[in-house]
């Protein structure tokens, strides 16, 4: 019999709900995780990496990579990474909003592959949401899959990397109610892209976060302003 | 008539031979240059960066970035960025060499990538040679062609990158000829994979440059040890 105990995921996790499901999701079928997170001077920064460390004590993660990435300040163009673009609260629109990192899924995505080529990880975690979400084009699934075959072709004959992205095609509401299922602890996620004690509420992240629960029917266990 | 000055290209430049001449050839197609360069704790960080800003100032260009990255250094897995692990000098030989970076071009191409979309540039350079080189993935036509098409895919619909790799089918005597044309300064790229005032002359990179020199029939103005 295989021994499962060596597969192995790198798991790109924010602190947030998405990625917090994902690499729970990762672990319910057998993985050791090697649990990823950035810093990239996002408002949320420190709350993000808070979260990040809780739930990597909840899910007993293999190893963590903590990866401080200063370019992303010195880019700037995202109401994430530059204070002086605000934050959108009146609700989601159409087009590409202006809290879009511009490619920041493709440079994560391509360290997680440098992690997983060195760590010999057959498996990469992604939490992105394509339909119930900012509209941010590298969360959607045909780039993941290009992404996919890039890392493919520019790594050793010998790495086969896989992206695993199970939430791509959920509804919001159906990942707080997988999230239920695999008991993914919600309390310690943050959603909200503000920097503040009690999430907001009102921005895009909050929003989409609070219209799943409402539809699955339940509360959300975190505070709110 | 089009105003070529408009034109932008994001550079990729290490300060050696190759990036430089790709840059060159930008330059004399009428773009404007933008030079991205990677301090990564590379056994040659200090001098790769002294070359690159001598060439930016002959080459006139447009802005600089200069991007640090810690990530290599906690990665290790290479003879470039850990120093407990040596740079081979008897001889290049079949395989992936120990000095390949896991999937280095990947990043450094999404973050030039970034780059592109917040500058509006149509076009991003890199310097890789797939054939007199030393055999790493991420310097292959298949998968920057790959690369180009995720970085489409992943960024905004009206953001529209080529991916422009003009050295990749050349021999190395070919790319020092072209150079030679082009009017690059020569004498003031560094190829050499080790940390020294002269280069080695043995590493896989000093042996396929002097090659490249001596196909071509004229002298390597850099000093040698």
């Amino acid at each position: 019999m295989k021994n499962i105990k060596s597969k192995k995921a790198v798991c790109v996790m924010s602190g947030g709900m998405d990625s917090t499901l994902s690499a729970y999701i990762k672990k319910s079928e057998g993985y050791e995780i090697i649990a990823v997170h950035f810093n990239y001077d996002q408002r949320t920064q420190k709350k993000e990496l808070e979260c990040f460390h809780k739930i990597c004590n909840k899910l007993d993660v293999k190893e963590k990579y903590i990866l401080d990435l200063d370019f992303f300040k010195q880019l700037g163009a995202s109401a994430l990474t530059d204070k002086s673009i605000q934050v959108p609260t009146s609700g989601l629109e159409d087009g590409v909003p202006v809290t879009y990192v511009p490619f920041r899924n493709g440079i994560f995505l391509s360290m997680a592959a440098a992690i997983a080529e060195k760590e010999g990880a057959g498996v990469i975690s992604i939490g992105v949401v394509e339909e119930d979400s900012s509209g941010y084009p590298d969360c959607r699934f045909d780039y993941i899959k290009s992404m996919q075959e890039s890392i493919n072709l520019g790594t050793k004959d010998e790495t086969n990397i896989t992206i695993d992205m199970p939430l791509v095609k959920l509804k919001k509401s159906q990942i707080v109610q997988k999230a239920l299922e695999l008991n993914v602890p919600l309390e310690l996620t943050w959603s909200c892209y503000q920097d503040e004690d009690k999430a907001c509420g009102v921005c895009d992240s909050c929003r989409l976060r609070l219209r799943g629960f409402e539809l699955a029917g339940v509360n959300d266990p975190i505070p709110y302003k």
